[in-house]
């Protein structure tokens, strides 16, 4: 409980919030804690990269021995068949080392994981005992250095030659060497490698192949070459590195075939038809990865926010007309900065939990649809991309609100950065991943159409425009001056859930129609039947519209977000609790409104005056809350094993109390010597009473 | 040349170009560029601390053997008298690696200036030369953990013995340890320490004093502590720690007595009466160390940008409708991300002359005049913060452009960026400085009024407030109808020179209006003569408006950017050059109005139309510059030797030719297989023939 709140204000019970916080995989993740908390699994800023990833490799043993990985696994193979639970617990290692996690993800979430998920029964009987116990360390050899996010177009190529009954590996290009792969430098001694499957004379597109790259004893095997990555911005307990294949030959059952198969004599067959669903089908398998990061730069965001906020309820600096120095945290720009942020870390922690959901839902098999699997590429297409951006925002600005103390190795947070940085480019660029967010925005604005109707497309589009532009020209200028002097009866109408909601909804919705009207009239001109000169034009119309879409998806993210946060509250019974989480959702909500208000306002959406009052209204929102930060960020639960930060033990107020009881007992001892200014000051007085009256 | 330009396009002259960048210390910024070159100062990714340091110490003695270091010293002593020069050529270290150039900053720029510009003949005779050869490394010892911006309240003193004629240099509790100091953990020999000078039982505030550390065998001396700070979020290359002084005694003439001496009986004077004035003319000689990380931070983001466009120029991903992959900066998102960050660059390297002249005038003596240094202040206080945020977002986002190749150590952007994170702390918080940018702001506008006349501030301030209300109530109605589809002429206005100009001025004086009514409006009411509740009052006011303050700053900063580069533009003769340079001064312009556009709107200064019109030109403005983004940064004159980037030196150009012409090759010789989409959708048009029409 918070003692700076009045006997009136709403008290927050911080162990029903941390429950809600911790959400449905609550044993998981408080098992991965646990475990997080020892010693041995921790970072040693400092450490050479030779040393951190033999380190690393170590660690990942630790985690083998409890148990620690083998939750998604299938359960008669020692796994946990648990999917959700897997993610959740995955997550939380974040806070004992970020390469110690990624190089889990690589062993166990990506290499381990294609072989179940791309992989059948024999391929799992085969590998995945030794992949579970670390005897098989492994890479995921999907990225090339000349195909990064644009995997359908890789160079590497496994022709199937029906003499021998096997596939040859081959690297044609420089541009084709499998790169940036974790476990490829050093410990891999397997690749799930994904190669154009060429047979019969016929390139059945990609497809994923078990190739042995290395012995037991580290050394290569013949035709495998292999570059280490050398020193990166992060994440360095991972051996990064290269990998090319001059020819070599693996058994024909080696190809991962759930999907795609070749039979002895080379015939290709596959239960899906199309070779674009069958590409997308396989690639989907391997949505987890976004959907550990999601969760992965949560914590981190929550783990920054514990250190800055509670250093910064410590901290005094400059005299105060208290008598005492300032503690940072009543500043209200120390304010503006830490507190829309813990809004935002709040609205993406409930995010996460809805995502990992639907994972479940799919990966468990209890609602594995098609619709259901799209929606979830979709969904962490959306989160995945902005709580990575965030974390990276978030930690920065926690380390520049702690100052130099903060930017010291021993306070985490610029190393959880540095680690945490390639989180927004890899398992899909953030941009990308936005844009495939809005190219489904459109799908589904299309889909309300009859299929092929383009016309109706621009009409209902057209309709929401004009409606736009009669908003700006008449109804607009009406609210405006309806608006005047009524600041007040304004706000409290946005301070609704279902204000917030609708324009939350409506920003998307706009957006979405204005880009679907643009690319219609673009090419709308364009002669039937030139299909080149139509292929330019739309590429060109979707160009000029990519980053507006990009916007759009961000904006739909957002709605997603605020919605989660909205009935992440639900979940907690206590009043007073929901009385705070409230007022964070709606600096959370009206934060977003206040970000887009230029667009707000163009749009005809809200007043000048409106948007006016928001930000006032967000600075009380503010001031209402920061009796409360301290408790929201311990609602995070990340003991002081987690956290390890020395500037959030409590050593800064000790700091102040010595130096605070030395100054007090020196005036009491008479020995605190005056200071000029105080001297001359009263001088002047002095010299004042002496002139005659 | 750019050869995607037409015949009638302007053509840039690159040279021309480059000349107007380097500014008006061409010749020293070469000079340093050409030593930034050598190989042994360059960072060697992945050393550990240990070797880092010992090496970026021998890089110092490289640079004084080089004769780099010099410049800024009495000419007499072996110096060059050359201020500007000095910070110009200190600013190009940054490319050779930033811990080199801080430890260098450290050892001439703060302790080798602060023996300068604080002490007098004696002093720098007796010290100044051995610190110019770096016999004599030094700290700089003014930052305690206990108080970093707010120096006036440091807890060191420095008590005057007048029995010895010494003083006792003493740190009373844990919270006055001097704390992040370069030089302090291993190789200071001295420091020059800031602490409260005390004499004759009264505190004459922080003085500085030359206090000998430690032995030329690095042995501390008796009475001195020192800790190391150990691993840091960068700049690992400087031995930063703490100092504690347990009554260390140094003779009276230590003391940097040129504002303010003791004479042998204890007698404190001082040219300067007000302690508070004192205090900050001794603080203001050291704003050289903010003038220097301004240019630092704009030379990373010429680096960082640079190396994402060479590359983004020459990169391809996805297949586009002209047959071959597309290239990355043909992409509506990737120029949204680059182009007007690389304009943002352009407007700091003309404003950071524009300082570093400033600078020189009153360092110089040419120009000394209060009002001048107090410019000079605001000036780089303004800047200081701006640049050294947009590095780090500029290198963020070169890296993120760049992708996993930007996270390699080899491609400089991370490294870059973990080294300057803490110039956005250091030598000012950003934070802080801005403040002080409004306050100055706040008192040139109360200086148009009598003094003491608060009333007319709020007489003046509500007048041009209530403008703003039948602006927004009456005549923004008519603006709004009178643009209805009048887009293209009202983008005519704002893209000239004077339009902007306007718009940018005008949301500054508003906005400090505002701020000094508001802060008039909350102390208005307190009782006379209540001094404690009208400071609370104030003070409470104050922090309200604190947000905003220091966004008018920003603002402010941001007006003074603009204007530095269309004055910057003036110097470039050549007609095709300033075309280019006007579109992306106009692009920076307008970037500016679009970031602040619900301030404009809100206010009544633009229509909704007008925004939107805004936002259409920067787009045309950014397509414009396109062709022209290599030639622009090619002017930045960044060699290969001082970039130092794999991904810019046209390796991946190299990759995408070898790969097309293996493909070509082998469908050329009709080895290329087919495609299984190919084939089916050749089936299919079989198919369709077969069917009778």
């Amino acid at each position: 409980m918070s003692d700076k709140t009045s006997t009136s204000a709403p008290r927050i019970d911080v162990a029903a919030v941390g429950d809600a916080l911790l959400g449905k995989w609550r044993t998981e993740r408080l098992e991965s804690r646990r475990l997080a908390e020892d010693p041995r699994l921790h970072t040693i800023p400092g450490q050479t990269m030779d040393e951190h990833r033999e380190r690393v490799l170590e660690q990942l043993g630790i985690l083998v021995e409890n148990g620690a990985i083998q939750r998604a696994f299938p359960s008669d193979l020692g796994g946990g068949d648990n999917h959700g639970g897997n993610i959740a617990a995955f997550q939380e290692l974040v806070l004992a080392d970020p390469s110690l996690q990624i190089k889990s993800g690589v062993q166990w979430g990506l290499f381990g994981a294609a072989i179940l998920h791309l992989g059948t029964r024999p391929h799992h009987e085969k590998w995945l005992p030794d992949v579970m116990s670390l005897k098989l360390p492994g890479a995921f050899a999907m990225t090339e250095i000349g195909h990064g996010s644009d995997v359908a177009s890789i160079g590497t190529t496994a022709t199937y030659d029906p003499d021998t009954e096997e596939f040859v590996i081959h690297t044609p290009f420089k541009g084709a060497w499998k790169e940036f792969l974790g476990n490829a430098a050093l410990h891999g001694q397997a690749a799930v490698v994904f190669a154009q499957l060429i047979t019969q004379g016929v390139n059945h597109g990609v497809h994923a192949f078990f190739v042995p790259i290395r012995t037991a004893e580290r050394e290569l095997l013949p035709g495998v070459g292999s570059e280490d990555d050398g020193v990166k911005g992060g994440l360095n307990g991972i051996d990064n590195g290269r990998l090319h294949f001059d020819q070599v030959r693996i058994p024909r059952t080696n190809l991962l075939n759930r999907y795609g198969d070749v039979a002895a004599d080379g015939t290709y067959s596959s239960a899906i038809e199309s070779p674009g669903r069958r590409f997308f089908t396989m690639i989907g398998t391997l949505v987890q990865g976004r959907v550990s990061l999601d969760g992965s730069a949560v914590r981190a965001m929550q783990a920054a926010l514990t250190i800055a906020i509670k250093y910064g309820a410590e901290r005094r600096q400059f005299p105060g007309a208290s008598g005492r120095e300032t503690v940072l945290l009543d500043y209200g720009q120390h304010q503006r900065r830490l507190l829309p942020r813990l809004a935002e870390t709040y609205a993406m922690t409930f995010a996460d939990d809805r995502l990992l959901t639907v994972f479940d839902e799919v990966f468990s098999g209890a609602r594995d649809t098609d619709e259901n699997r799209e929606d979830l590429e979709t969904l962490a297409a959306a989160l995945k991309p902005l709580s990575t951006w965030a974390a990276l925002d978030t930690l920065q600005e926690a380390r520049e609100a702690t100052g130099g103390a903060g930017f010291m190795a021993k306070n985490r947070l610029t190393g959880l950065r540095a680690d945490l940085d390639i989180y927004v480019t890899f398992e899909g660029d953030n941009n990308v991943l936005l844009q495939l967010v809005g190219k489904r925005l459109l799908t589904d604005y299309a889909a309300q159409f009859k299929p092929g109707d383009r016309a109706a497309i621009a009409k209902a589009a057209a309709a929401q425009l004009g409606d736009r532009v009669s908003r700006f020209g008449l109804r607009q200028v009406g609210q405006s001056i309806a608006d005047l002097g009524q600041i007040a009866r304004s706000v409290e109408s946005l301070r609704t859930t279902d204000a917030q909601r609708a324009l939350l909804t409506d920003r998307v919705e706009t957006m979405v129609a204005e880009i679907a009207l643009a690319l219609r009239e673009a090419t709308k001109n364009v002669p039937k039947g030139d299909k080149r000169a139509k292929a330019i034009a739309g590429e060109d119309a979707f160009n000029a519209q990519q980053h507006k879409l990009i916007e759009a998806a961000r904006a739909h993210a957002e709605l997603l977000q605020w919605e989660a946060f909205t009935e992440g509250i639900e979940q907690v019974a206590d009043a007073g609790s929901r009385q705070v989480l409230t007022w964070l959702r709606d600096l959370f909500g009206l934060g977003l409104i206040e970000k887009h208000a230029a667009w707000y306002l163009v749009q005809g959406r809200i007043s000048g005056q409106r948007a006016e009052a928001v930000t006032a209204y967000i600075d009380r929102l503010i001031g209402r809350l920061r009796p409360y930060a301290v408790d929201l960020v311990d609602a995070f639960g990340l003991t002081p094993g987690l956290l390890r930060a020395e500037i959030a033990t409590g050593i800064e107020a000790e700091r102040q109390e010595e130096a605070h009881a030395y100054v007090e007992a020196e005036k009491a001892a008479g020995t605190w010597p005056i200071h000029e200014k105080e001297l001359r000051a009263r001088e002047k007085e002095r010299a004042k009473a002496k002139q005659p009256a």
